[in-house]
């Protein structure tokens, strides 16, 4: 084999080439197919090779693919906006798009931080997060992510922004239980805010439901609603980063919606654009583009590709595919279906200690003792092998480690395309059911894990 | 007209739509027709409606259009790294794709500070930049760049990497004139290494023709062999920022190829893709990847559309469409060409202070005074005056404000796509030519400017 000039994720490992995909299916170049059980990173929402967005590309390249937006717009641009802004709460109504769902936590920060500077405060520049929380790469996504697996060689240059616990009722890191708790890790935030100092924070971030750090992890209903209420008290603008959970994942349009609760700002990707182009959006409300506008009238930032007709075409293709075939609805009844047959999966292996999710955002998580929850070592490297045995059977799930100390907590994403079928969820949880009880083989006969259940 | 959701760089401004673009020319849905002298953003570098690229995209998205990089590769990433590689010196061979410049800017920090980490060197944290500089927007990338009217509002969240003088001999930072100087620019670095310490610093990233916040500037020839020995000396890593400068833009494929000087990492962006898809890429050297082979063997970054082989596909065919149609000889060629003509229009208006650039990335800074070279002020606004001058006649220029205090400083750069030809540059003089002495005739009758030279 020729030597790769591609850096993989892991040097030295090899990665099976993609030649063709349809639908949740994949097809590596030596025939190969693979169930898309992850939607790649929970992205390819409509699923693989569909035609139309293909015809939606070649039919804007053939008049224009790019206009840079300091000069013009253009029509797929506008009515993308126009989409997103229809499907937004009331309140949220212009976007700036981007290129990845780092840049779009990072111009709502952005955007938060200059919202208070046009009505002459300057000292607030903080936007917070929870321990718990994966906002993206970029050093300001970085900044506000609390995934300490992926900050800790940049630790240095990064804000210390991740200070609230996670809702994460499974490991509650107040060591509290729900609902005798009475929500007191959204009380918290109100103790942090007050020794901070309000004066200090623009923004709070969330994911609504925590992707890549936790695995679907769902808080309680009250949670976000008492968020958004020390919000209001102390002056703090509340962004919702749905850059994995939007455009119909959790079988609502934004997971939000679940609780009723309207943030200021909303981050998107991922499913934006269902992986058929880098493209990402900013939703920003009417209160805070009015300051701007009656303000300095330029909000501060940029992007080369920002807007461009030719990824503004791809999504709205993508938009009006979702919308003409209820993928919002399906998303909501196969997620039950999945989340029935995972509960199913979970009576019948201890490894799994929790399931959870909402719509096609499912999570696993595995531990070592179901008693004490105790999770495993990193070093053990649990989820990477579960995740080995599923692609060796021809199916992806995503991982999300380190959900419970920052270094430790294995868990998995289940979270196929939003068409998928009831039988083609029975082929997952058939390879998932095998993958399972081969790896709790292994670690019994390896020593690592001791068990009474059995099947 | 119906209100806009999108947000337009200046709220409340009007945009035209373009409807469709063909060469160096687009076209607003009112059929004005305009000249695009900047390439965008320096971007559309193939010029629009390339029939090709729109048939790549096509040809691509039928077949399949994502595949995560942590669970797969495709031909069109892999031959896109092999085409990037190879035009690369020999040192830089492998290739990480991510999504914008500035997240190649970010890509690069983040490699040189691991190679570090790598050997168990830790305090390696800092890379340090130039002052007039400019190196993308998201925070990290921010961090480096020196461009103040950027910074400003998100400086108490940026480190604070520029500290270099900038090789500007127009303006000289140190109040010198070359060649007498002896390039102390260059040899300022290395006062500034002792001072810090070259313990804490890990690279130095360089424009090698500083763009977006200078206009062009072109450093005197020893300038880049004097700051890679520099580099070598304080085992500091050579980043170079080709975004706006590669892929044939100054008539080498690269254009640190001017100067012969190899950096140890390439960030690439814009021109690479020529606006057809969101795409950019970081080139690393063998001495770096191999460290990290044999040590944590993960490159610690990931980018959810990272190698996504829709990008991949659009950028592999402007490649080709660059090398088959010889647009960096093109480039070459038409560049002189440009600046003889832009150096005429000097010898005519004296507002034009400086005339510079390399093949076709030329730029011209506007003055108050010709021999004090005082800029203008900031409030003058005298670039974005020139911008609209030129847009109402149909000529796209670029701005490059700040370049002198990091405020004030006034310059455009001229950079039409490589495809350009002699007739086309003949227009495009014949517009900035009334232009800039409409300007001239404004000023003149405001007060703002007094001058001796007349046409």
């Amino acid at each position: 084999m020729r030597k790769s000039h591609l850096i993989k994720p892991v040097l030295g490992n090899d990665y099976p080439v993609i030649s063709h995909g349809k639908g949740i299916y994949l097809y590596d170049k030596e025939g190969k197919q693979y169930i898309d059980g992850s939607s790649g990173a929970i992205t390819a929402n409509i699923g693989h090779g569909v035609q139309e967005i293909a015809e939606a590309l070649w039919n804007q390249a053939k008049h224009v693919s790019f206009v840079y937006r300091s000069q013009f717009t253009s029509d797929a641009a506008e009515m993308l906006a126009e989409k997103l802004a229809e499907y937004a709460p009331d309140e949220l109504k212009s976007v700036f798009f981007v290129n990845s769902g780092s840049e779009a936590t990072e111009t709502a920060l952005k955007i938060a931080i200059q919202y208070f500077q046009e009505q002459g405060v300057f000292t607030k520049t903080k936007v917070l997060s929870r321990w718990t929380s994966y906002h993206g790469i970029t050093l300001g996504a970085l900044s506000m992510s609390g995934h300490q697996l992926r900050r800790q060689r940049f630790n240095s240059l990064l804000e210390d922004f991740p200070v609230a616990p996670a809702p994460y009722c499974y490991q509650c890191p107040l060591k509290d239980s729900y609902p005798g708790c009475g929500v007191r890790c959204a009380d918290e935030l109100e103790n942090i805010v007050q020794a901070i100092g309000a004066e200090q924070i623009a923004a709070f971030i969330v994911e609504p439901v925590i992707g890549a750090s936790g695995g679907a992890i769902v808080p309680p209903d009250e949670y976000y609603s008492k968020i958004r209420a020390i919000c209001d008290k102390y002056d703090i603008l509340m962004i919702a980063d749905e850059v994995m959970t939007g455009m119909g994942r959790t079988g609502k349009m934004f997971a939000m919606e679940h609780w009723g609760v309207i943030p200021d700002i909303i981050a998107l990707g991922k499913g934006m654009s269902a992986g058929y182009t880098p493209m990402a959006a900013t939703i920003v409300s009417d209160k805070i583009m009015n300051t701007i506008e009656s303000g300095s009238k330029v909000v501060m930032s940029g992007h080369t590709f920002s807007a461009n007709p030719q990824s503004a075409a791809a999504c709205l293709a993508v938009l009006h595919y979702i919308e003409r075939n209820n993928l919002q609805e399906n998303a909501a009844l196969m997620g039950d279906y999945l989340q029935n047959h995972l509960q199913r999966l979970q009576w019948k292996y201890s490894l799994i200690g929790d399931v959870r999710g909402k719509g096609l955002l499912c999570g696993l998580e595995l531990i070592k003792d179901p008693m004490t929850r105790e999770p495993f070592e990193l070093s053990n490297k649990i989820t990477d092998r579960l995740l080995s045995i599923c692609f060796e059977k021809g199916l992806l799930v995503y991982p999300a480690v380190g959900g419970v100390t920052g270094f430790s907590g294995d868990s998995i994403l289940i979270s196929p395309p939003l068409t998928v079928t009831k039988e083609q969820i029975n082929d997952i949880i058939d390879i998932l059911d095998q993958s399972i009880g081969e790896l709790t083989n292994q670690l019994i006969s390896e020593g690592l894990y001791i068990t009474e259940a059995t099947s």
